[in-house]
Formats: C-alpha cells, structure tokens, sequence
C-alpha cells in the first residue's frame, strides 16, 4: 500500500518494544508529515549511541564513558555493592533513592535453555570486586522469578567464598497493595518470610 | 541518571507520538542491550525516508515516487475522486476494499487560527484535476470535525465551479455499533440524515 521506502520505515519501527503494526504506521506518517527534523535527530541520536555507548568497566551498566559517573561517584557507599539484572533496576532504585552504595549489572540471568552461563553475566568481573574492593555487604536485587533466585543463590555462593556477607531483598505485599489483589505465589512468600513483631531479646 | 548519549536518545525516542518518559527509556535500553542492529536499521530507514519521500505530483500522498503506485495503476477507476485529510485515511479506506477510484490528500484540513488556508492543502492542485481530468463524481472523506467540514464545503465550491458532481461520505451510528453506546452528537446527526426505507417511485 505504502510506497517501498516508507513500509521499511514502518517495519524497521517495529523493532522497537510494544509497537505493533498499526503504531509503527501512526508513528511513520507521523515523523514524515509532521516533523522530519525530529526523524533526523532521531535516526543520528541512534547511530551515535549505538556506535558509542558500551558497559562500564567496573558495573557494566551502560555508558559511553570507560568508568561511568555512578562508579566514579566517590560519595557513594564503597561498603555496599548492589547486583541487579538490567540498567532499568538501577534506575529504578536511583528513583527510590534510599541505598546510597554501588551498583553491579549483569545483564541478564543464567538460563541454561537459553545458554547463558556465568561468563555472560560478567561473574569473574564481579568476583575480581569480591576479592579486591573493601567490600561490608553484597546485596542481590534479581528479580524474583526462577531464573532470578538461581542467579541470585549463584552470586551468594560466590560472596560467601570470598567472606563477603550477601543478602536479598525482601519479597512480599508491595506497599499500598491490598491482600485481596495480590497474588497467591506472593502472598505465600510473604507468610513464609514473615518477621517478628518484637524480635526476641539476645 | 543514564550517560548523555543515552539520555539524548531516550529525548529523541519521545519525539514518537505517544511514546513517554517510561517508554522512550525502555525502548532506548531495549536497542542498546539486545538489538543493535535493529538501531541501526532504523536509523538508517529514518535518514532514507526523510531524505527521499516527498508527495505524489498527482494526489499528494507521501511516496518516493514522482508519482505514486496508485495514481500510475491504470486499473483505478477514472472517474471518481476521493479527498482526505491524510496519507492514513487512504490506507483506512483501502483495507475497507470498496472504492477503486483515485485519491486526493490535502494534509490536513482548513484551518485559518492555524493560519492553514487552501494553499496549503493543495486546492489548486485539486482544481487543475477538477478542469482537465474525466471526472464523474468527487467524493469528500474529510473528517467529520468543525474543521473537516468547513473543508467539505469549500472542496464542495470548487467542484461545483468545475461542473463536477461532489459528495460527502455517510456520517451516523456505526455499522455493528449499539445505539446505547453512541454520542448524541453523532445520534443527532443519525437522524437527521436517515434515509427512506422505500424510496418514493419517480
């Protein structure tokens, strides 16, 4: 229907995540009619960040710096090292904003089926931090699905081989959430990791 | 929070209609992480359409085209004409399937707050079609909006002027549509424009 160039416009927008067929035409016609200087903008921020943007040497999060600005923050708690699958939980911690330490990304989750091993997700990286930096805590923030508590009890395998205490986040009602709404799966956690009202005196 | 370069593409993703903060922000990490290649694709069709695709020298649609697909099939009924407001209202009224004649898009509708008036929708454009094609009927798919009919009716004018007959498509309840459902602006109008169930014999 369209002519060439613009149907792989469309297509090519369809990579992006959520946009479907009718969206990728809205947003096509949209860039062309409307506003082709942001078309061009769009398409050079692209390949720039593409060519340009790769992981932290230290956290793997993604930079286009060697170190990035978090790691290079030396306000930032060096006792306590957070690891989570993406940089969208970084940023998503950041926006809670109460742990002030850093961060170590790993991209990912082991997934055998899938082939995704330790070396994917960067574990000598994170075991070279164990041994060298003055490391209090290690707290592992992987999601928790199946393949998020293997990884999670992996990196605790390795924290506890280099004396490096580890810990998880908590999994139960989100704050605000109503028991009616919640699912079984979490409430049956949150029961099973119930904690004492008045912790017994040592 | 992200390094510049990442924050400048999650600025330019925005620019995609109905793409938000959250959005742009997951889509900018979703190329980055796991589709490069996809970015680059797309940075590239961008670059080539915007550089490429103007309007048919005919109808005005966009194409790369001198002119477009449509205009050049000679299986396309000559003699009716149909005028809308956007490249997006000829593929609606394609994928409906019932019309095969040619069409005519003006890019908008008159509009003189926004200081659009009929050159800029392309009228005399439309009037040399209207004086030296074979036209039998124009038929008006502008919108049914206060502007699209403004339009509707200076089209209107101009077809008259011509000797062409001219024609506005059905406006009412939705085929399929519940009348419980149905603004009353749209019910209203349902009434007003109902039709003889058996027309009076001539």
């Amino acid at each position: 229907m369209f002519s060439p160039l613009i149907e792989e416009l469309i297509r090519a927008l369809r990579c992006l995540p959520s946009v479907g067929p009718k969206s990728a035409q809205r947003m096509a016609m949209y860039l062309l009619e409307k506003d082709p200087d942001a078309a061009v903008l769009l398409a050079r921020s692209l390949t720039q960040a593409v060519e340009k943007v790769g992981r932290c040497n230290q956290c793997r999060i993604l930079t286009e710096e060697v170190v990035c600005a978090l790691c290079n923050n030396s306000r930032r708690e060096q006792a306590f090292l957070c690891v989570v699958e993406t940089p969208a939980d970084v940023l998503a911690i950041e926006q809670a904003g109460n742990y002030h330490g850093r961060y170590f990304v790993l991209h990912g989750h082991l997934s055998p089926i899938d082939g995704i091993g330790p070396e994917d997700l960067g574990i000598s990286l994170l075991e070279q931090r164990l041994a060298n930096e003055p490391l209090q805590e290690l707290i592992v923030a992987t999601n928790p699905t199946v393949e998020g508590e293997a990884t999670a009890h992996y990196i605790a395998e390795c924290a506890r081989a280099h004396g490096v205490a580890v810990s998880r986040i908590a999994h139960g009602v989100p704050i605000g959430g109503e028991l009616e709404y919640i699912d079984g799966g979490t409430l049956a956690h949150a029961f099973h990791s119930r904690t004492a009202f008045f912790p017994a005196a040592e």
